[in-house]
């Protein structure tokens, strides 16, 4: 038992080599003629030179609150959070160096037809996706074993509660810049390209093409790689962070056998879950068909292995971790908040699968309203976004009642307050639920491996079609990568269903070892006192909740002053370049200038976003942490709400268009199909930048509280 | 001092006769010509036929509600219930029928000029500002009365609440139910009259004119009359519950010295402003000059005497009140809540100002993005919306503050104790400020009468321009005209401020009361654990969170649907009736079809949204009481946040619109005007049906809340 964070940091190694594997795998295809070698290299120097210029940036935002956590806490911490940060960055870049190394790949497969080019794109991002978890994973063990089990220092909780929050600040900045660079290229690629040149998307004379392949790579895999990446690191912490400040477990105490199975439980599913995505990523074969539900059926194939055996280990699991009848009553309980958790996240892909693909009737009610124009296109659409609302809150809801009641029914709380003698015996009240609700975020997250794996694979396709139409190749291979590309997108809902459903629980558990750092902090001596009833703490609910709105109005209007940069600059270059809108052959946009602005752009407008979620908790701490508590409750629930409504009306939008260009209500050209644009374009930031990155704003700033909450107590 | 309720009826009673005044006033000037008689009278008949139809469906509601009431609770309580209803409903009734008469009055007096024109439009507004402050202060004083100082019945406090969710009832539904109408009817007109047909505004060939000019009278008259008069009361109200429930008073103890000053302050400050309101209201005067500065001088020195002379008297008021030195400290501090809450709700309104309005920034930045079509239009209203949150919640925490502060200071908790001996000291702790932050919503408004008439001005004007145009005066009328309305949409700022505003503070004091009321019904033993941290609560918070965003997508999409309707029609009488589009002499259109399918569409749609503001709490009151405080608190920061968000967004896309069709941005009929057509026809429901019915929601559901606390304790 001892031994799980062992087996969990030689399950993360087995992940890297895994990753490896599939690099070298990915590295021996052919990137195709000259001209595809050209594309993907300018894809790739332009990524590569945004995520420096990021790092950059960021590295100097690490450094000062290094060293604040440093002065304030603990320097152990401060090397903790580094580390978090130095690994989720390195998962970030390898990954996404890979990825826009398989785009190319992918497309010259192509021209053998899907059975070649599924496993590439696949294998592209799965180097990301084991990436992710190994690093992540095994960042993550290392610190626990060397501050728990082997230095033993006191706090070796709130050390490795830094390493999350290394992974939350990156996670943030990347989601922000790489959001706001992907949206800036693409609306300001479609907007003068599309709309007002007249030419098609992806055309190699727009010189915002190659900036728009960039922003897949630097949004949809490094972002959303940072994103799961601390999703996951972060769904691990909080159970073990709840768990030490909740119990008011001292390292030596971390191996008595009455905390130990607590603590290492959710290490125990991390190590299940990454077994079973190595060998869940080995049933992701292409089939000779480019039907799409055959196609759809191999690419979740592997998730669903590993889903499975994550079930059946974690069945196994309980059974033989929660044996000491003491503290244990029912030894299959956290097994059913972890799977009601899979299962929740599961089912939270699939309701924003129901209100964002065409299958169904939300998004064809918004196709029917493009009839009407675009004020109407709009309307409908916010108004699917909100309604699913509705549903998410709710089914999430039922995730946490069943997360609760499997960890009441596993956790006896009269043997636990035998066993913690020396706190208080009501901070052990409903211990066993709150603890059932953070495991249930493992639950989705145990599978990262392969989920990041199947999500980074659809901008690998998407870039591969970009990279067949500039080109200029067979129309065939389009056909083929297109049927990719289509898969990628329905295939990501339920790594967003992960993402958002985690996140709030991981939040919620987070949230509850907040109030117990601090009543730790403090010597027992200041708990808060968070009656909604009370002044500061209505004060801090009225402020979380409207701290979602201003955090989705900046991030909005940056990808609106960075669009506008490029679409100056894409203007510029057809007015000034001779020959480059007709096409002249060989004059060339210069796609470098485009990959330049739209980097300086995004990196300027993530600082003030992403240092208000850093900032603004830190304030309210230092003056109150009742109202730090009212604060970061009522922007968890807002921001969950803010985060379902933007990211399911985006997607909706979306999916309206393409509906329109298969033809319905006009098809291609139609009025339908011009308001159907400007529903897409109004929810590009929507869902590619302010929603997705509310998830984490909400988890920074739980984590940036829970690591400070020392100092706030000393203050 | 006992003598206050009393002199406070007595003013209801004088703003009364002050209305029959104002609608003598209106009734002796001349309708003008044939035509506009005919005009006037098929709008006021489509109007009143609207409200006879909703208030026969809500009298369905109110029967169920006052059965169920009259059961649970009280029988008295029932009555008090009806009687809210009934008022508010006849408030709305008389008000809205005389601002149909004063229209086409205002249009012919426009013939000679603004000095005559404007006084007739604020005196038709006057009776509905008079009727609304004058019947709620005499139902509400008229029930203190009865059953706090004559009957001395125990549940008197219970009754009077009970008379506010009444006047909450009618308010939601009017607010709902006429927003639909006016906003499915302006839809409706401008995309096939305007966009279609390519025929001007309010065009007499359009059929769905008439509609649209009884919408602006059922929606901006009559829903914003309801919602006045629910807030004014609930304003009153919640000071009065909250020192009741919160000190645990019986009626008989009422009059003692103690509890008198804290009961009767509210009444007292209610009896200054309507005074003030009366006075105020002889300052409106016309000037010659049609200089929209003048103008606006005019109809501002209204509000700004009432408000000057309700200052004044409140600091007098203060001084008599509050001289027993063993239970008040500061006397003024009381004042300061009152004036503090009268300058954020102003501040609240400047700020609405500021992001609405074509002088400032955030106006004419959407303007200018117009010039990249409908999408970045409506981004930029979006995210003007949303930082419009920012600003406005940090001022209302503001108000917050000084008005908790002004109460902290005002009242001797100690000396309260002594008091109320048989109390729990704990529940004293704080009440100082709490009541404070209650009568800061008197602040705002105490001057109902006076502010309710400027509001209701607005929709006159624009009604007297319509009048003007289907009768095809002389233009120089309409000239006039157009210079009364624009005055309308500034002024209308202020009267927004104080229902949003005052609509947050009066939920606050009134979920305080709900908290002591579940007390009380316990008799002491059940009391509220509202724990952010419990799951009950953080459950509530949650659904809390959510409702407001499914509340505002069924209003959006009954609009949507209703709008459709209204197309189809307009549609077919153009196709159907032989040279209408070709302004054949003699052909009228059916406009009273046009008022009958508004009607009935939108009060078929009215139903859900009302319903689940009251059926949602009551259900989860019966399950769980702190799941029911976590919801109220959850609905009240977000509702209050989405809120200001759409009212902001729609207005500043409104006037964007407006701006442009000054000449900026290419003008009328350039491809900026169509996207800031985009963005105003989003902004429609946004700012007339969602976001002002929000405001009321989050009320009716508190209140419907401590109405039924005691049925929840005994279930």
């Amino acid at each position: 038992m001892e031994a799980i964070p062992y087996y969990a940091l030689l399950s993360a190694v087995a992940g890297l080599v895994i990753a490896v594997f599939y690099y070298l795998d990915v590295k021996k295809a052919s990137p195709g003629n000259e001209r595809m070698v050209f594309l993907m290299t300018e894809i790739q120097n332009g990524a590569k030179a945004f995520l420096k210029q990021e790092y950059t940036w960021v590295t100097a935002f690490v450094v000062v609150l290094a060293v604040l956590i440093g002065v304030f806490i603990q320097p152990f911490a401060a090397l903790s959070y580094v580390l978090g940060a130095v690994l989720s960055g390195l998962a970030g870049y390898v990954g996404m160096t890979v990825a826009t190394m398989a785009n190319a790949r992918t497309t010259e497969a192509a021209k053998e037809g899907p059975a070649k080019a599924l496993p590439i794109a696949f294998r592209g991002g799965a180097v990301m996706g084991f990436s992710v978890a190994g690093l992540a994973l095994a960042g993550l063990m290392g610190v626990y074993i060397v501050f728990v089990n082997v230095l033993e220092i006191d706090d070796a909780f709130e050390v490795i509660t830094s390493f999350g929050l290394g992974a939350s600040s990156i996670a943030l900045f990347s989601r922000v810049g790489g959001g706001i660079f992907t949206k800036a290229a693409d609306v300001g690629a479609d907007l003068v390209g599309k709309v007002e040149a007249g030419i098609p998307e992806d055309d190699p004379r727009n010189p915002a093409t190659i900036a728009d392949n960039v922003g897949d790579n630097v949004g949809d895999v490094a972002g959303m790689g940072a994103d799961l990446f601390e999703s996951y690191a972060g769904s691990i912490i909080a159970p073990v962070a709840l768990t030490a400040f909740s119990l008011s477990i001292l390292p030596e105490q971390a191996t008595e056998n009455g905390f130990l199975p607590l603590l290492v439980f959710p290490m125990g599913v991390a190590f299940i879950g990454m077994i079973a995505s190595i060998i869940g990523s080995f049933f992701v074969r292409g089939g000779s068909s480019t039907d799409s539900k055959a196609l759809s059926r191999a690419l979740h194939m592997g998730t669903n292995v590993a889903m499975a055996i994550t079930i059946v280990g974690t069945i196994g699991l309980a059974l033989w971790l929660f044996e000491d009848s003491a503290i244990f009553d029912n030894q299959l309980g956290l097994a059913a908040s972890v799977i009601g958790g899979l299962l929740v996240g599961y089912l939270l892909g699939k309701t924003a699968e129901y209100y964002t693909s065409d299958h169904f009737g939300p998004v064809k009610a918004i196709a029917r309203d493009t009839e009407t124009g675009p004020a109407t296109t709009v309307l409908k659409g916010i108004s699917v976004g909100m309604i699913s609302v509705g549903a998410s809150v709710i089914l999430l809801l039922i995730g946490i009642g069943v997360a609760f009641w499997g960890g009441s029914v596993a956790i006896n709380e009269a043997g636990l307050t035998e066993l913690s003698a020396s706190i208080d015996p009501d901070r052990i009240e409903a211990f066993g639920g709150i603890y059932g609700i953070a495991v249930a975020a493992i639950g989705m997250l145990a599978t990262t491996g392969v989920v990041v794996s199947v999500d980074a694979y659809g901008p690998i396709a998407d870039n591969a079609g970009g990279i067949a139409e500039m080109a200029e190749l067979d129309p065939k291979v389009r056909e083929v990568t297109d049927a990719l590309d289509s898969l990628g997108n329905t295939t990501a809902a339920v790594a967003k269903g992960f993402a958002v459903g985690s996140a709030a629980l991981t939040a919620l558990a987070l949230f509850k070892s907040f109030e117990f750092a601090i009543l730790e902090a403090s010597g027992g001596e200041q708990a808060l006192s968070l009656d909604i009833g009370r002044v500061p703490v209505f004060v801090g609910l009225f402020l979380g909740a409207m701290l979602p709105f201003l955090f989705a109005s900046l991030t909005i209007d940056a990808v609106g002053r960075a669009a506008s940069k490029m679409i100056v600059e894409v203007r510029r270059q057809f007015a000034e370049i001779p020959g480059l809108r007709e096409g002249k052959p060989g004059v060339n946009p210069d796609s470098a200038k485009c990959v330049a602005i739209s980097t300086n752009a995004s990196l300027k407008e993530m600082i003030i976003p992403g240092g208000i979620a850093i900032v603004v908790p830190l304030v309210i701490g230092f003056i109150s942490v009742d109202a730090l508590g009212g604060f970061l409750a009522g922007a968890l629930v807002t921001g969950f709400a803010l985060a379902i409504f933007m990211a399911n009306a985006g997607g909706a939008w979306d999916n309206a268009k393409k509906y329109i260009e298969t033809g319905a209500h006009g098809g291609k050209g139609s009025d339908s199909h011009k308001a159907a644009v400007v529903g897409d374009t109004v929810g590009d930031p929507f869902k590619d930048t302010s929603g997705p990155a509310m998830n984490i704003l909400i988890k920074v700033m739980t984590i940036v509280s829970l690591v400070f909450a020392s100092a706030f107590v000393a203050f």
